[in-house]
């Protein structure tokens, strides 16, 4: 269990609640004042919150709830594209190292929560995985320097972002829609108050389908810092508190074998980094109720 | 003015509201039932407001009030890229007219409203203009037919779907950044309720700077209909009440120049189509106040 605690959304006897995971379940600490965990994060609440919940008895044990996505309707979702160096080295282009980073967004209701069934969709069976550290933004800002972009987060959780692949090329540009396809990714389980750059310096990121590894780095070996990224989007955009920035998978997709292997029905999908948590998920066809 | 009528985001008196723009000025609507049009839409409402404001007097005389973007706060922006014949052709990349329509997001915060200057960003010279019809969705839904598509059309409005050239391609992949800095866009003025598919099917669409014409064509010469948008992108995603499809710009803009015409402050911007009406901004440089 993190050191810093654990902060969810999660849908238990009929509501969406926010607060802390505990070893003994889910202690409830929604109130009125701030309707999601976008508002608590953004009165810079997190450890309090935390805080509150020790030593109080569970409302809800585990089983009795199910996990959403941790900000349920963060105003920018930002994905980044390729941003470990065997993945980029994979396209096989000669090309060296980008210069920036590719980015694309991400609507909330391409993600579910941890152990909610990720939807392989009916006109595609090229469903796939991608292990991602996320960063979730606590003081807003423009124009970011990379020296006091650490300052901006608030917290870390993890998210499968999950990608149709044949769709990722379907038109002549963008990857919008292979990135887009309702409940495909995942994002969770938990928040993860930021503290300290340990946390994420030099973590290791793990992806496994039914218990065996498929992806497996390093954090310092990203192309792109989480302080570029930081400083790089706050360029174009404001950043606000509750964005979330995803910040590329490592080398071993399931596109990347030969034949590929494509995520179906039966299959777990694990996302683990040390020091936040493991992110699992189950996958089901689209239209087939649970 | 349209025959359908007009409703509008505005800020007037130091609050955001939304009501009817009439020859009068602007009929203030707002209720706590509905806090933006977003709600209004989802309600079907939107008729009904702009009979509510017939024969009454304005609240705001012109001058009086600001325009913001129509739909604040819209889940989803969904933005087609190369949709008609000679944009496609300008590429000269030897290739057909794409199967499937590109497609990329673009975040609330890139959009003013009509009459709100453009952001020319300090780190681009590179701003530039697409005029394009919108489409406001009323009735959500994901797979919906191309001959059920236009029932789930609300609304019509504008957009300046401005652009900085060079961070377009800043990256390997994707259009992100060069679509979503901060106040490079805009929509508006205010929404047309839709009735009849005679107000899209072949209206004229121009876009024009300091009063010269630089875009000029017409709906029905689209690749992609809007009825066919409709159906491709809710193959991948639901789409909901209040999200808005920007569906291409005419072949004209300033990058097609030789040299370019990028846009500078002291530029005025309109987009008009035939129903709907004219959206015009200034430019302004980022970090300079009004």
């Amino acid at each position: 269990m993190s050191k810093y605690g654990r902060l969810a959304t999660v849908e238990a006897a009929g509501k969406v609640r926010y607060g802390a995971i505990t070893d003994k379940g889910f202690v409830d600490l929604t109130r009125p004042e701030w309707p999601s965990l976008r508002e608590v994060v953004e009165a810079g609440a997190l450890r309090r919150l935390v805080d509150e919940a020790a030593n109080r008895p569970a409302d809800f044990a585990e089983g009795e709830f199910t996990y959403a996505i941790p900000v349920p309707s963060p105003e920018k979702i930002i994905c980044v594209g390729v941003n470990y160096p065997d993945r980029n080295e994979e396209y096989k282009d000669g090309q060296a190292a980008p210069s920036n980073p590719s980015l694309f967004p991400r609507f909330p209701r391409s993600f579910v929560g941890h152990g909610v069934p990720l939807t392989r969709p009916m006109v595609s069976p090229q469903l796939d995985y991608e292990g991602e550290v996320v960063l979730v933004i606590g003081k807003g800002g423009r124009h970011i320097s990379e020296a006091n972009a650490l300052d901006h987060v608030a917290a870390l959780t993890l998210c499968d972002e999950g990608t149709v692949r044949d769709w990722v090329r379907h038109a002549k540009f963008n990857v919008t829609q292979g990135k887009n396809f309702d409940g495909t990714g995942s994002i969770g389980p938990w928040l993860v108050p930021y503290v300290l750059e340990d946390q994420i310096a030099d973590i290791r990121l793990t992806t496994r389908v039914n218990g065996e590894i498929r992806q497996d780095d390093r954090t310092s070996r990203m192309i792109f810092s989480f302080r570029k990224l930081i400083n790089y989007i706050s360029t174009f955009t404001t950043l606000v508190p509750g964005d979330v920035i995803v910040t590329g998978t490592p080398t071993g997709a399931g596109a990347r074998f030969d034949p590929p292997i494509w995520l179906k029905p039966g299959d777990v999908i694990e996302v683990e980094a040390e020091g936040i948590g493991t992110l699992r998920n189950g996958v089901a066809d689209e239209g087939v109720s649970q």
